[in-house]
């Protein structure tokens, strides 16, 4: 099959960061195994990560871990879906029978694989995983689209969640970064929680993408503080740098939660002021499988959609570095 | 009246640092006012605080927001106390009309008055306060002990509770700090949860103190972070330094989180750490008028006994000066 | 001034059931009372309730729980209301001292005064109330369609808050009853939760009603069961006979909760039933300040309205006999 | 292997109701199956509700639903459990794949297997069960009190775990029987909360078990309703009559849930009364896999411990008898 490889680390993330090669179809060899032909792989900024040595991976790597398709063959044991079907992946494999899975918590299964991390991921014609990741969807759906779910949207959608029960009527929300993650919990919040919600960018173009999704504020980044000092219930921080971060701090009102997706840079604040103004702050790690479920089914009743970028599988290079220039709206999936 | 008067700011915090003196006796004014003869009044390291400059206030000041005693006059609208009633004053004077006190947070009521700090506090012999801020408790109940529940007992109690939602059975909760507040969480925590307490200090005495409180856990702070690494569901910080929240935040557990209540320095952390782990952090502060009920019910109950050392009124310069090299256990109580 | 007066109780709800007679004007005596010239009052079954002698009240006695109108004269000590400002009044007067206002549930206030039922209520020109019943609303807002939310709006917002706590994406929740609480519910559930919402009632005009907020699912009472057997995660009941109650048990889920807002009947179920779902039976009392709020914003900010039906004073008997046979559609009030 | 066979339904529970027979020994086929070696299975009311016909199941049946022993022989996939490994058995069998157990809710698995109710149970040498239900625990470990852990004490655990969430310092909570649940409840829920407990039983020997625990209150039945009235914000029913339940009704306060896990009859209470007190009504139905290692481990670190009456396997019919006529003391168990 065609796969994409990434050979080495390229710090400088400049020039050709991975390329095209055939590689032997994986196959399915446990009773749980589920061999997925891909439709889409989602890029993600934790490629880029990885690909500049941030993130430590096994050299060659295949990248992609975020991936939809249709069910290839499944192993012996397998019951809940069978060839043909189409599928978008949770991103972790795992075998339930943790403390934490048993509480429900997938998410931080002890020795999970993840495909795209420490295995082989979904820049290629086929992917190996197992039977727990997988979410039927119906033959209508549409699998580019999905993709993204599963781990943009997953953190969106545990991001919103969790501000969902800490937001009631008349409390504010401050989004910021409207980009792969966050033009989909602007949709999502606005779905699930009755918040004002304020999306905020450094770009008029992703303002106006968030103003399309029907919410009425938005805010350049560069005047974040000055507006909205002291005013969010909750700020979701899709961005994660020490600026977002000191700003997030500034806007939340007392008792507010800064919610913590991305993961560029530092929070610093003194005691003093977490104290007296009963800040919160939290870190979201992707999401759990029920979680996937619950996004995507806000997907298929159409209230939440994926803006998506199609780059067939031979162009992630250059999907790579135009999300690393800041040229995607939306998502960039790869096409085999 | 005596009372003891601090004139001036000392950064230094040495030689004198406040001063006895004769004042007129507050007058009962407003219809809810209410006079109280003061039989106990906490030292607190926030008046060191207020002494050295650190949180501004008038001068001359008159310090002490921790206070109990007994009903001495009323105003005329008055009728829940009566003069000769024994009573606890929760910290903050209010009108209980704003949106937050409605809801039940009386602990961020908008310009209320807090005692001690931006009006004249207990460090006397009698201290105007106002109905809202009584709570009445039996004529056999130690006035001394119960001083100090209505900022330490509250804001520990608040924490612990706080913990207490956080904490299952078989969780890890780690104390820092056994002194004017941790003593008493260690108390109220064992009461309240059934999580295991592991009590920290770097001093052996405070160990020994928590380990009489029936706790089967205690560790010197050198040896925090060795032992406990990514062991906790919850840490309470009484301390608050940079060291104490570098080691709290490494020993916090997946989706643990960091209780701030000491607020001698600041929290630094990289998100990626925040987020693998699903850190949170939280700041506590004091605590509302149903949680100082709630801390005065587990005291009255024998199930919480605050540690008291009792200086004289004019004795507050010397209790001062041990707390602040550290020559307390438990917590300092000026008597008029 | 005129008010409309209930002489005596009339079990069969025949005839003439209260008149008009002339009062003396209440008079402002506390330093908190506050004098609200009456804009509407709101027509509730509660009010056939005290004239059919099922609740009980001292006679000769003024209906009216849900009063709107301006602030006509204010007590001395009054500071956050004057003469001219536009209400609508929270219906209980207390004085915010007990533990129960102290944790946020006024509506739970031991001694509280109730206008309406135990004092004169709002079918007048006059109302005599307090300033912790006050909710000031801009000058441009429809008295007429607020004064429904303190008693019919705010019971509807009360259980679908506690309802949307309940429910995650791709629950479904079910509203019996679309007549003046539920045609409030529906518009508020849609607002304040993602879940999937059926409407159901006997009249077609109800449902088409609820067709006209924007649900897509509704259900002829006499069809519930057998449609919804097992599914619903919430059950809102704002009808409660022995009827609806007996349907809306069959209608839940494991582990769904069956919340009764009306009150007309009883509820019965085997135990077994209870414990193998882990149904889930709950009482829904009013609201409380904040909730009356909060239900305020949604209806100021256009995403509640409620469907009101004028009537003059003087036609008190007509609005409650068209409420007595089914005939408003939404809320009747009564205008002076 | 010898088993305790019931052969037909036996109405009015008189005479032999099991008797001893010869069996093939269960044989491991499916990867997951473990057989265990039974060292103790518990005699339940519900095994009572079988044999009378209030419960259909398959005839003939294999009593026995709270197990414990050693592991036996392993399927061939199992990796978390090996032969002699000391063992208590969840008492359901599922393959963790539904969208319930996703969200960590195992004990409502669609199509899951409960050996001793529609799958052979442990009145036996062995039991044939699988490895999610294997909670491994230390070979010192009491197999004979923990057995009881796994329907008792787990429901028992699930009970006191939600009346813990619902109960504050200075609350009541209302234990209603005192015999194979609720003497396990006493001791959980004193250990978990610091509400004040007041434990129920029509038998003084049950009261004074409840008091060896270190509670402080005890009533006969036939007082509670008098002493306890508008009391309790939590009452939870072990018996689950139709007059405990009238009676744990009119002890709620304001706001009360009373949690049924006792199932002989129905619960009956007006509308009105539900709302104007805001009462809650909840069935507790077994309890999770994560649960029961919580109560093990309270079990375990000695907070909780099981009172058991052993019997030889061979006394089934005695031991069946003496819980007919009210002579267990906590639990009985046999012993193969």
């Amino acid at each position: 099959m065609r796969q994409i490889i990434m050979r080495n680390i390229n710090e400088d993330l400049s020039g050709s960061l991975v390329e095209l090669s055939e590689a032997t179809t994986p196959q399915v060899v446990n009773p749980f195994d589920v061999r997925v032909k891909i439709a889409a792989s989602g890029v993600c900024r934790t490629d880029l990560h990885i690909i500049g040595g941030l993130l430590p991976v096994g050299i060659p790597h295949v990248l992609g871990h975020e991936n939809a398709g249709t069910v290839d063959e499944v192993g012996s044991m397998v019951t809940t879906v069978k060839k043909g079907d189409q599928v978008i992946c949770f991103p972790f494999i795992s075998n339930g029978l943790s403390t934490t899975e048993r509480k429900g918590l997938d998410s931080n299964a002890p020795n999970r694989i993840t495909p795209g991390i420490n295995a082989p991921g979904g820049y290629a014609e086929f992917l190996l995983t197992n039977e727990r990741a997988m979410i039927k969807v119906p033959e209508t759906a549409n699998l580019c689209e999905l993709a993204t779910l599963t781990d943009a949207g997953l953190a969106a959608y545990r991001a919103c969640k969790r501000a969902s029960k800490l937001l009631g009527v008349g409390d504010t929300a401050i989004i910021i970064g409207i980009g792969g993650l966050g033009h989909l919990a602007v949709q999502i919040l606005r779905t699930i929680s009755p918040a004002i919600i304020v999306a905020v960018d450094n770009k008029l173009e992703a303002l106006a993408m968030a103003s399309s999704f029907g919410i009425s504020t938005t805010c350049l980044a560069q005047d974040l503080t000055e507006t909205f000092r002291g005013q969010a219930t909750v700020v979701l921080d899709f961005v994660g740098t020490n600026s977002t971060s000191a700003a997030a701090l500034e806007c939340l009102a007392f008792g507010g939660t800064y919610l913590v997706i991305g993961a560029e840079g530092s929070v610093t604040t003194t005691m003093l002021d977490l104290i007296e103004n009963e800040k919160h702050i939290e870190g979201i790690y992707v999401g759990t499988y029920s979680e996937l479920q619950e996004v995507t089914h806000l997907a298929l009743s159409g209230r939440v959609r994926p803006h998506i970028q199609k780059y067939d599988l031979e162009d992630a290079n250059q999907a790579l570095h135009d999300l690393l220039n800041g040229k995607i709206s939306g998502r960039a999936v790869l096409i085999p």
